[in-house]
């Protein structure tokens, strides 16, 4: 299984009014360390196919808050691929501080071209990225 | 079952590069039309217990991504109770534009006391929500 | 000059740590009050130039806070468009709570065309918009 | 003058519809930067003052956005302390990306005692931070 951590401190502007990271906040983490993962591959989640921009519009996304976390803090966040699709890609997000474990996340995301003014329509991931991820997948093995 | 409908319209700070409400939103319309609910009911969820601050930390929260929004389009959402525990509270959502279904999402939140510098402690919901709740959805059927 | 009133209450992300609005929402909170002006005019900032579209990036923002927001509070802002330019807009934002002032924003747009991929180039402001402030201003005189 | 250096990659929810950085952005990597200024002097913005909460709420904050910044570019942020009053600083910022300017921005914000349900009251600013800020300046003469 491919896994990449990286890290992320808590601003003042994640925290709501009891001190704690507002829940949606996690959902803007997942997806930039997903980006992040992507890039560590040597590739980017901002990709053309036949000239086209590619973009991901999210299928689902699910977290599991297990414990709260707080401004200043810094929590390690592992990005595990879940499943690799032929047109979508499914991550698992692991949210830790030392020890303790903060949330756990899961998001499907489908691979569209984005054309200004046109429906989204899905295509198989491009090469440039479905053979890294497969090749960081075959490394962890 | 408890029914309660709002509607919001489409902000540009919403939408994302991919011209689309960025997924991380919804979360967001969720929690302000629970809120929403909640004042429908004559209640807030800004409420006391015993003098502190009662707060609502997410347990969990899901979304499924059935269609695009997009900028200035208004969206209703539909919000249901799924189950009203006795320290926690299961809602549901439902986003639509005319007869299309946007996304469905799903959030639940513990009943904390929220004291500063304090950890979180779950307590019974406050009487003043639960039994406005409770009402609601004996009236509803 | 033109006045437009609208109202907003104040969500449960919209606030701070310090159970305040976060200094950063007054920003979208302007943004989305000029695009309802608009809107009552009968126009909207989401408009095409021959066939492309327009963009209003901002040349410069800024707020004077003068008395802190909280959660479910209804703000009334009050729009009103202190220049309008030949390819620029500048606005002016009163935030208030009853007899309160709260805050007070200012707002300069370029008009400028959006292209993928391409360096904004700003343009006179289409008639479609411009007469219909235009009309605006000379109806309250 | 103080001056600290930062940097920030932009994140896919930082960028709109445009494919530019929201304006409403920069406020908050405003915020960050002054934070992260703070924890570089061995100290941070969240202090308490008498066993109570310090908070800085804004007075005034502004930007004038120079160039557009796009989607995973990194920016360098320059933090100047401009002027530490007694209750009060203002700092200053700058973000570029290589030799190209980006945007300019300053901030006040008042040092007060935030107590849950009480009014914000302007005090001196504590020790721990007026002193490091001060020897910053000093040091960089």
């Amino acid at each position: 299984m491919t896994e990449f951590h990286t890290k992320r401190r808590i601003e003042f502007a994640d925290v709501d009014q009891a001190g704690i990271v507002h829940f949606s906040r996690f959902f803007v983490f997942m997806e930039t360390a997903e980006h992040e993962f992507l890039r560590s591959l040597g590739t980017s989640v901002h990709t053309k196919a036949d000239g086209k921009e590619v973009g991901w519009p999210r299928l689902n996304a699910t977290c599991e808050y297990v414990s709260p976390a707080r401004f200043e803090e810094v929590l390690d966040i592992q990005v595990s691929v879940f499943r690799k699709g032929k047109k979508s890609m499914t991550y698992e997000f692991l949210f830790s501080r030392g020890k303790d474990t903060i949330a756990r996340g899961r998001m499907t995301s489908a691979c569209c071209v984005v054309e200004p003014g046109q429906k989204l329509r899905a295509i198989p991931i491009p090469e440039v990225i479905a053979s890294k991820v497969q090749e960081s997948i075959v490394k962890k093995g």
